[in-house]
C-alpha cells in the first residue's frame, strides 16, 4: 500500500521510517516546501520527493496520505487530500482555528474518505488499560480527572508562530484522551497561565506554563497541568478518580537497576525524548491506519474528535484571555 | 499550664486528649453550649465543664485558649479571648467571611497576645521536608504546585450551615499549605466545583467536589483538586514543580505486608480515617502552643496566616459564583 | 509495679526509659557490675543503682526482672531470678551454650514464674501483619521464607568475646522469627559465612557476612542473609513463599519527601539506627510484659521459644564450622 | 547467512521465529528426531526439515547452528557440529554431566569455531545495568548476591528424565549470572532441596524447591532461591550487596494502571509466561551470534562460561544428595 506524507519534520520523520519498516506499506512520496528535507527522509526511507503535494495526490496508486506538515499548512493539506479521495491520518491539532479545523472535518465527511488524526497517546498501554478499567467499572462514576503533560525540553519559542501555541499542540492530546477517557463531551472551561519557562513565548501570545480545568457533560470536573520543560524528563501521567476507586496511569520509569546507597534509594526515573516515550504508539497507529484504509472498523480517534479537542484548544485560549469561564462550541452541529 | 477548650465537638476531643496527656499542661475548662458534650470531655480528661466562656476567661491563672467552637462562633470566642489577654489556638478557619477573619485577627493584635492557627498539616514530617527541601533549591525556582485533598467520607450535608463549607474548612488548610510552601501571597483565583457526592450540599450553597488554581506572587501557579468522599481512604498529596525538579508529599500508605498473587501486586492502602493519619501534628501542635506562650519563637501558623487563606477562600467562592478569575484581596493593608 | 533491670548496657537504656515513660511501673533497681553506668541510668529514670543482685531480689515488692546484662551473665541473672520468684523478660540470645539456655529453660520451669523473652521484632506492626496473613491463608501453604538483616553499623569486634558473636545475636531474633512465622519447628541447618566486613571477628571465632539454610518440619525451607554492616542504614526484609502467593515485610522507608531530578527518582532510604527503627516494639513488649505479670495470657515468645532459637545457633555454628548440614537438637524433650 | 536448528521444541520455536524476523539471516534447517514438529516450524519460519543433523552439517553455506535439542542430545550435536566447523550457540545447559560438558567445549577449543552459550538472562536491560553498575563501582567492593528464580509454572515432571533437572536447568542461567557480575570463579556450594510443589520430581532424582549457597573466589558468597511454581508469574530478582550499597534488578511489573479501592493500592503484577519477559533478549543474543560469526567480539557467554555453570550445578547436586559443601571443580585445567 502506498502512502504519501505531507511534511518532513519532526513528526514526519517518525512516519517515514514506520511506513519503511512496516511489512504492509511503503513510502511513495514525501512532500515538505523545503525540498533538502523532504529528499533526507526520501534517501533513508525510499519514495519521491516533492515540494507540492500535486504529483502525489495525482497517483492514482497512492491510498493513504500522512499531513505531519505544520499546522497552519494542514487546512490546505487535509481538504486537497480529502478531494483527491485519499485516506487521511492527520497530525494533530486539527488547525489554528476552529473555522479551519471544522472545515477539514466537513471536507472529509463530504469526500466520504477514511479521516483518522494522529492522537497516538490513545494507543499507549497503560492508556488502554485506563479505558478498560473505567469501562469495566473499576473506579464506579467517574468524577474527577487530572491530566499531567510537560515536555523534557522547550520548542524553539519562534516555532510558536507556526506551531498553533502550547494549548493547540499539547492541548489538542490531552483533551482528547479526557473526552475519550471519560466518554463524554466538552462543557466549559477555565484557564490560568504564564511564562515561567522562557519569556519569549510571551512574543507570540504563547505561555509555557498552564493550569486548566474542564467541565465535561454529566459533570466529570478535569484538571490539566501542562508545561514545556522538567529537569527530570517527560512527565506525563492520568489519574482517574470515581466514586469506588482511583485509576492511575503513573509516570513511566524507564527499566533500570535500583540503587541504595547512603540516606537513599535511588529509582530509574523517566524517558528523557518523547518520542523514546511513545515510539510503540507510532508503530500501532500506522498499522491500524493502513488496516481501516483496508476497510477494517478503527479504534483509532476519528477527524471529528479531532475538531472536538479543536474547540476545547479555542475556549481555553479564550479563557485564558479573558480571565473567565467559557463555553466549549459544539462540534456535533454543522 | 491551664489551658481552656472552647468547642467539645470532634476536635474539641483531639485537644482534650493531648492535653490530658501532654506533661506540660492541664484541662481546665471545657466549653461548649451543649454541657452534656463538655461534660463528656472534663468526665475523661479532667477540667470544668461550662456552657459559657465567661468563667474561664475571668481566671486569671488560665494562660491558654484553645477555639475549637463551629466556625461561626468563632469571631465572638476569639475576640473575647484576646480582650481577656490569653493566647490563642484558633481552629481553622478563622471565620466564615473576610470581615470577621480581619475583625479576629485585629482583635489580637491589638491585645497583642499569641494568637496561632490550628493549620497542623505545616507540622506533619513530609511536608516538613518539602519545605526544607524547597528552601534548600532542590527544586530551583518553585513553578507549579499541585494540591489534593479528599476526604474519606463526607460530614452531613447540613453542617455546611455552620462550617462555613468546603472551600473554607478544607481550603483553609491547602492555601495556607501553598502560601507557606512557596514563600509567596496570593494574587488571583479561579475555581470550578458541582456536587457530584451528594446532591444536599448544594441547598446551602455548597459544593462537594472542586478544582481551584490560584496564582501567586512571583507567578507560580498552584492547582487543588478537592472532594468530600472517596472508596479508599484519606486522599492527600502534594507536588511541588520547580525549574530543577519535582518534590513530592505523595500518598502515604499505612504500615503493612505486601502480597503478590496471581496478576496483582497489592500494597496498603491510605488511612481511613483523617485523625489517625494526622494524629503526631495535633501532639506537636500542642507542644509548639505551649511553647510559644512561655515566650518562644514558635513556627506555627499565626492570626495572619489564617487571614490569609480566608480571603483566598473568599475569593475562591466568588470565583466559583461569578464563573471568572478573582483578585484576591490583599490582608496586610488594614 | 516495681521492676528491676539488670544490665546497664544500650538495651538497658532502652527498657530503662520505656518503663520511666510507662504509666503501670517504675524502675526500681538497676544492676550493673559497672557502678557508674547503672548511676547514670537511675539519675535519669530512677530507681536504685547496685553492682549485684542480691537486694534487688531480696525485694519482697518486686515483681519483675529484665535481664539486658551481656550475654555470658544471663545464666546466672536468670536462674536467681527465677529462684527468687521473679517475673523475667530476658533479652536474646538466652545465653551462648545450649547447655545454658537449658539450664534457664528448666529453672523458670520449676519456678513456675512468667518468664518472656525479649524477641521484640514479632511485635513490629508489619511482622504482625505478615503473620496474620499467613494465618489466614494468603499464601497458601508455606514453602519458602526470605529473612534478610544486615546491621547498619558492626558492633566493636571485642563485643564478640561476650555477645555470643553474630550467629546466636542477631540468629535468636531471625531464627525465632522464622518458626513463629511458619509455626513449625526446626530440623537442620547449613551454613556458609566469612569475614567480609572486618577481618578482626575471626580473632573470636565470629563471621561478619553469612548465609544460612534452615529446614523446618513439614518441609519449609528458610534461608536468612546476615551481614553487620551497610552503606545504606538498616537493612530488614522478610519474605514468605507459598503455594497461592507470596507476603512481603518489606524494608520500611523513613517518611520523607520524593524527588525527580535528572534520570533520578529519588525516594527516601532506610532508619540508620535499629532502635530507631523498632522503637515502638520495645513500649509494646514492656507493656505485655507488665500485663502478662498481672495474669493476662500473653502474645509474647516464651522461654521455650528463646530455647529454640538457641539450638538453631548452636546448630547453625556447628554447620558453619564442619561444612555440611547439622540437625538442630529437639528442645522439647527435657 | 544460513542457520540450522537441531531441536524443534519450545526454545527452538522462539529462535525459529527469530530468524525468520531476522534481516541478517535465514533458517536453513531445522532438525528434530520428530519429524512432524520439524515440519511444524519449516512450514512457518522457512528450511529444511530434517530427522537427523547429516545434510545440514554437510551443506558447506550453512554458517552457524543453534542447539536447541534435549540436553542429552547436546553432547552429540556439539561435537558433531564443531567437527563440522560450524558457528555454534548451544542451549543451556551444556550437557548433563561434568564430563560430557567438558568434552563439548574442547571439541569446540579444537576446532576453533566461534561456540557461544544461550545465556540470554545476561542480555537483559536491567542485568546489563547492574552489571555497568557493579563495573562502575556502585556498590563498592561486592559481598553477597541474591537470586531469585521461581517459574510460573512446573514442566512436566517426566521432562526431568531428559533436561538434566531444576538444578542444571535453571541453575545454568543463574550460576553463570552470579559469576558474570560479580567476575570471579566458583569455589564451592552447599544446597538443600525438596519436593514442595510436586512429589513426582522426585522419582527423577530431582527437586521442585532449593536454596543453594555459593562461595566465589575472593569471598563473595551468593544465595540462590529456586522453585518450580508460583502463584503469581515469573519471580525473578537480583540483588547485588556491597560495601558501598546495594543494586537490585527487581521484579519487573508489565505495563498497567494502578487502582486504588477500599484498603487496598493494586499495582501490575509480573510476566505469566518467561517468554514474554525474555523475548527482547532472545533477539539480541541472535543479533549477537549472527555479528560473531561475522568476526565481531561478542559479549555472550562462551561454552567456557557454560562449563564453569555446569561445574557449579554437578557440585550443587552433589552437595544436595551429601548434604555437606562441595568444592566446585575447576574447568580451567584440562
Amino acid at each position: 500500500m502506498k502512502i504519501a506524507l505531507f511534511g518532513a519534520g519532526v513528526m514526519g520523520r517518525i512516519h517515514a521510517r514506520n511506513i519503511n519498516r512496516s511489512a504492509g506499506c511503503s513510502l511513495a512520496y514525501v512532500v515538505d516546501q523545503d525540498g533538502d528535507r523532504a529528499k533526507e527522509l526520501t534517501a533513508s526511507f525510499g519514495g519521491h520527493a516533492d515540494t507540492t503535494i500535486d504529483r502525489a495526490l495525482a497517483d492514482d496508486t497512492l491510498e493513504g496520505v500522512i499531513v505531519a506538515s505544520s499546522t497552519d499548512a494542514h487546512k490546505v493539506h487535509v481538504m486537497a487530500a480529502a478531494r483527491a479521495g485519499k485516506a487521511l491520518l492527520c497530525e494533530k491539532p486539527v488547525a489554528d482555528s476552529l473555522d479551519d479545523a471544522r472545515a477539514c472535518h466537513e471536507a472529509v465527511a463530504l469526500a466520504g474518505v477514511v479521516a483518522v488524526m494522529g492522537f497516538n497517546r490513545r494507543l499507549d498501554t497503560v492508556h488502554q488499560d485506563l479505558y478498560r478499567g473505567i469501562a469495566a467499572g473499576e473506579v464506579g462514576t467517574v468524577e474527577m480527572l487530572r491530566l499531567v503533560s510537560r515536555s523534557a525540553s522547550p520548542p524553539d519559542p519562534r516555532s510558536a508562530a507556526h506551531s498553533g501555541g502550547m494549548i493547540r499542540e499539547k492541548g489538542a492530546h490531552f483533551f482528547d484522551l479526557a473526552c475519550w477517557l471519560a466518554g463524554a463531551d466538552p462543557v466549559e472551561v477555565s484557564a490560568m497561565g504564564g511564562c515561567l519557562v522562557d519569556q519569549r513565548f510571551a512574543d507570540y501570545g504563547d505561555v509555557d506554563t498552564a493550569i486548566l480545568t474542564l467541565r465535561l457533560e454529566g459533570g466529570v470536573m478535569v484538571g490539566f497541568d501542562f508545561g514545556r520543560r522538567t529537569a527530570y524528563g517527560v512527565d506525563e501521567l492520568i489519574e482517574v478518580f470515581g466514586s469506588d476507586g482511583l485509576l492511575l496511569a503513573d509516570r513511566q520509569a524507564v527499566p533500570r537497576a535500583i540503587r541504595r546507597s547512603g540516606r537513599d534509594l535511588i529509582q530509574p526515573g523517566l524517558n528523557q525524548d518523547w518520542h523514546e516515550r511513545f515510539a510503540p504508539t507510532y508503530v500501532d497507529e500506522l498499522d491500524s491506519f493502513v488496516r481501516a484504509i483496508r476497510g477494517d472498523q478503527t479504534s483509532l480517534a476519528l477527524m471529528a474528535d479531532g475538531l472536538r479537542a479543536q474547540a476545547i484548544s479555542e475556549a481555553a485560549i479564550k479563557a485564558l484571555t479573558e480571565r473567565r469561564t467559557i463555553t466549549v462550541q459544539s462540534v456535533w452541529v454543522a
